[in-house]
């Protein structure tokens, strides 16, 4: 097959087939991936990039589905990558997002993707972010990228998109705080989804609270209401996504986030292959002999790995 | 300072002080945390390690104090490893798991530490497996791990404790049901909590067909019921915690469990540690401009990492 007849041209072109192919490539470790990506990475840099982020049954697949609509109905080409935080043992997209890819798979200017947990080292964040790119070098306008938002790979994700939108919602628990604080870091703009239902008020007034703890430099996230489920709040947060592009801009945060992106990028890859070497030298019997030595209590895993680096 | 006399000892009698300084020592990789570990490493296997995990608001910490609580009535030692799903950024303990460690401080017989995930290269799972291991050699009779279960390092923790108790609430949205399926696997028991709400039968019919669709090879996870706020079911759960115990003994289970943990200990020491030797040899500098050019769209991060390991 020709790489660059067979699957670079057509997803440049944006077609959906080549793209679905190309982030399974990227995936899977597929023998073509590191010269799809050196061939795509030239092309890179146009797309904006949103996360939007919160806690399940907050409403982040309504209010995606809701954004999406209205960057289409602007003409633009808009991807969609959902994060998920099913384990790495059963693999694939859950049932809902499968229904969800259905209904949206209609239009040639939407691509969704399910983006489940690999059990790879590193795995999803970089998985992520390859898909990110291969969406950028397919022309897409804006990505959206929808996680939950707790656990190291997503708020790395979410970390260094463009635009963070942290999605909160009235009513739910005491603990629910725990991750409101978590991501508080890096929001940029806080959604109070579901504003219709008793308790946004709270909602606002702890958020408001907490920002003031956090002494925010410089952009101040703003915090907004929305019900994603009628389409309420939808051109007000848009707005405010492009404000704060603007202001990324004018302040120097678009290169910085670019760095920290291309930072994070390194560093995961950088982790997988230099674990992929070491591996290849000691080889499965050794590495077997080590694992059983520590599960017997002969060996400590620190003394283990220090000992295996030490011979490589 | 001596480690045998001002750090091991105390932590071997279990001294609240010692632990908490031993697993910091761990933590923030203190030079003394390698001869630590191996001095301690031939006193473990003692502890029951349960994990605890489920959505926010499923009511796991007042779930698993009420747990402690019942073992301590039998006299056991109970240390509680909290894994905090607040960024990288913030790092700390949040208010919450203060204000219950101060009121649960007060028994010597119960340790309660908040594990925050810390940014660093597989640094939650790694942290919290080095406190379970202390924990164990400071004579603790259950370590209970409480985490809300979503995320690489989280599933990677609650796969290799000894029994994994899944907790569910009623009346959590379809977006729950992601969560659900996604910890199904790793799932030794189901604990349906806040049982006396509305809804408590169609959550547990979910599960059901839910654990009929995964075809369980040998232990059949039970469903349980419990209102932890006030003890309701307390003494079932434990009875099903040791029954699962007992067939895991039974059934070689013991000893695959403590294997998979020897190799996520194994694995996630051997990525720092290689990322950390293949830093030093480029040196900040080499580090800062690669970074710089996959930024500036000069050379793609999957060529700058083989470039740099082929010289390594």
């Amino acid at each position: 097959m020709s790489l660059t007849a067979d699957l670079l041209e057509p997803l440049r072109r944006g077609e959906h087939r080549a793209l679905g192919r190309a982030i399974s490539w990227m995936e899977n470790g597929h023998a073509g991936a590191r010269d799809l990506m050196a061939r795509v990475w030239p092309h890179l840099g146009g797309a904006v990039v949103v996360g939007i982020t919160g806690s399940p049954g907050a409403g982040k697949s309504t209010l995606t589905d809701q954004l999406a609509r209205t960057l289409r109905a602007e003409g633009q080409k808009v991807g969609i990558l959902a994060v998920d935080p099913t384990s790495p043992f059963s693999g694939g997209a859950i049932l809902g997002d499968r229904i969800r890819m259905q209904r949206i798979a209609a239009d040639p200017g939407i691509f969704i993707r399910s983006m489940a947990t690999r059990g790879a080292l590193g795995g999803l964040a970089r998985a992520t972010q390859d898909a990110i790119d291969l969406l950028d070098a397919a022309g897409f306008d804006t990505v959206i990228v929808e996680t939950v938002g707790v656990g190291q790979d997503e708020v790395d994700v979410v970390a260094c998109v463009q635009t963070c939108c942290v999605v909160l919602v009235p009513g739910m628990g005491d603990e629910i705080q725990a991750i409101k604080a978590g991501i508080m870091e890096v929001a940029d703009l806080f959604v109070i989804n579901k504003a219709d239902r008793d308790g946004a008020d709270q909602v606002e007034r702890e958020v408001e609270a907490m920002k003031s703890l956090a002494m925010p430099e410089g952009w101040d996230p703003p915090v907004l209401r929305t019900v994603a489920q009628v389409g309420t709040g939808l051109p007000e947060l848009l707005a405010r996504i492009r404000e704060h592009g603007r202001w990324l801009r004018s302040h120097g945060g678009l290169a910085h986030k670019a760095r920290e992106r291309a930072r994070l990028r390194f560093e995961s890859l950088l982790a997988e292959a230099a674990v992929r070497r070491v591996k290849a030298q000691a080889g499965p019997e050794r590495l077997d002999s080590l694992i059983q030595g520590i599960a017997d209590h002969l060996v400590d895993p620190y003394t283990a790995v220090g000992g295996l680096l030490g011979e490589a």
